[in-house]
C-alpha cells in the first residue's frame, strides 16, 4: 500500500528493466544470436524520425541490433506490405516496429495487420490485441505494458480497484483497459462521448490519462489518494494531466517527462529480447 | 428514445433477422451455394447436446445445411485440432461452431484458435475478438451481437450512455464491453473482484448481466429508466436478473426465456449466411 505520496520515476523503472535485460542479451550473444529490431519509418515527419532514432539508439546501447528501414513519403500500401513481408521472412529480424503515423495514402491498419504475430513486439496487430485481452499470447502494446510495469515496480495495488481510463485508442486506451481488467481491476473506459467525465474520474482509484490533450485532467477531478498514470505526451513536454494540480490529491503520480515515456521504450527492448529468446 | 416500459421480445427480433435471411439464402442457392454450418460436439454433456441440436434445427429450418460432427468423450486435443483443420479446408463448410465446454483433457483455447478466421462465425478466436474490438473484421461472438441487435431493433440509445457490464468472459463480457465502447457508450466492466457493485450498477443507463448467477441483479440496483439486458441463462430458465424486481425501475428489459437467447441463435445463422455470401 501507498503510505506517502509517490512520484513514479519512469527513468528508475526503465533502468531496472534494462539491468535485467543486459545478462539476457549476453546469453543470446553466447548462443550466436544478436537480437534485432527492424524499425520502419515512412515519410518525412520530423517527430516520427526522432522517435525512431530514440528507439534505435536505445537498442544499440543495450546490444540490440537496430535495422533501420526508411521509405519515401509517397510509398504505397503495396510497397510497405512487401517490406513488412520481407522482414517477416528475415530470420535475423526478431521484432518489427512500424512507426505511427504513416502518410495518408497508406492503409495503416493493413500494414499493422501484416506484421507476423511472433515479431509484433510493438503490439499493434489485432491478433496481438486479442491475445493480450484474453489473457495469453505474446506482446502487448508498449505503453500499456509500461503503465503496468510502473505500477508493479512501485507495488501499487490493482486488484479490486476502480480504474478509469480516459481514451480508447487501439494501442493505448483499449489495451490498457483490458490489461487492468485482467489484473482484476474494475475498469471504466471513457472518451469524447462520455458524459459527466469529471464525476466518473472522481470515483477512480486509478486514473489512466491517454487522451492526447495537454493538462486535460484537472486536480479537482482526482479523488484523495488516487493513483494517476499519465500516458500523454503533448507538444512542449506536457502530459494529459495537470501535474501540479493533481499532485496534491494523488497518492502516486507519473510526471511528464520522465514517467511513462522512458518505460515504454524499455518495454519495446524487452519484448524484442523475448522474441529473440524464443530461438534459443 | 424510450417513452414507456418496453419488454424486449427476443423472439420478435429473431423472427425479423430470419425474415431478412430467407431471400439471402435463396440467392445463395441460385448461385449453387448451400450455406453450411459445421457443429462439433465433444463428449456426452446433455445440455451441450441439446444446444447443438437446437442450433442444427434452426439452421435446417432456414435452408442452412447443418453438418454435425460428434466426437467421443475421450477425444484428445490433437484429434480435435485435426477435425477442425479438415473443416477449415472443406470448401463446402462456411462456418464452424465448437460447442463449449469441451471435456477437461482438451485444450479448449487451442481448439478455438485453430478455427480459420473466415469460418469463425461463432466469434471465439482471439483474432476475431481483436478485430471486433478494434472495430473492423468479421464475426463477433453471437451473444454480444444479439444484445446489440436487440438494442438496435428497439432503437435504444447507446451513444453517450453509461453501460455497466457484469461479467468478463471471452465470449460475452469482454466482447460486449468492446462493442458498446465502439458504439460510443462509456463502459464499465465488473466481475467477482468488483467492490461496491451495487453502487456502480446504480449509475448505469445500460446494464448487461453476464455473470451466470440466477437472479443476481436486484431491482434496488437499477436506476429509474435504465435499460436491462440479461444474457444469463441458468438452470430452470432463470436469468441473471431478478426480472420481477427490475421490471419496475427499468425503461426496457429482456425477459428470460425469450430475450437474448433466441437472438443469439439467429446471429449464428446470419453470420453463417454472411460467410457463405463471401463466395458469390
Amino acid at each position: 500500500m501507498v503510505n506517502e505520496k509517490l512520484i513514479l520515476d519512469g527513468s528508475r523503472v526503465a533502468s531496472a528493466v534494462k539491468e535485467d535485460l543486459k545478462p539476457r542479451v549476453d546469453k543470446l550473444n553466447e548462443s550466436g544470436i544478436t537480437p534485432c529490431l527492424a524499425t520502419i519509418l515512412v515519410g518525412n515527419d520530423p517527430s516520427s524520425a526522432t522517435y525512431v532514432k530514440m528507439k534505435g539508439n536505445a537498442c544499440e546501447r543495450l546490444g540490440i541490433l537496430s535495422k533501420k528501414i526508411e521509405l519515401a513519403e509517397n510509398t504505397t500500401t503495396e510497397e510497405l506490405l512487401k517490406t513488412i513481408q520481407s522482414l517477416n521472412e528475415d530470420e535475423g529480424v526478431h521484432g518489427i516496429l512500424l512507426q505511427h503515423p504513416v502518410p495518408s495514402q497508406i492503409d495503416e491498419r493493413a500494414a499493422f495487420e501484416a506484421i507476423a504475430i511472433e515479431k509484433d513486439v510493438d503490439g499493434v496487430t489485432s491478433l496481438g490485441f486479442g491475445q493480450t485481452s484474453l489473457g495469453f499470447g505474446t506482446y502487448p502494446s508498449c505503453t500499456p505494458a509500461a503503465i503496468l510495469e510502473i505500477m508493479d515496480y512501485y507495488e501499487l495495488p490493482i486488484e479490486g480497484k476502480h480504474a478509469v481510463v480516459i481514451g480508447r485508442s487501439p494501442i493505448l486506451g483499449k489495451p490498457v483497459s483490458m490489461m487492468l481488467l485482467n489484473r482484476n481491476a474494475t475498469v471504466t473506459t471513457c472518451h469524447s462521448y462520455t458524459e459527466n467525465l469529471e464525476n466518473i474520474v472522481r470515483n477512480a482509484d486509478i486514473v489512466v490519462a491517454a487522451v492526447g490533450k495537454p493538462n486535460f485532467v484537472k486536480g479537482s477531478w482526482i479523488k484523495e489518494g488516487a493513483m494517476v498514470l499519465d500516458a500523454g505526451y503533448n507538444k512542449g513536454n506536457i502530459g494529459d494531466v495537470d501535474y501540479e494540480e493533481c499532485l496534491k490529491p494523488a497518492s502516486a503520480i507519473t510526471p511528464v517527462p520522465g514517467g511513462v515515456g522512458p518505460v515504454t521504450i524499455s518495454m519495446l527492448l524487452r519484448q524484442t529480447v523475448e522474441a529473440a529468446e524464443k530461438l534459443i
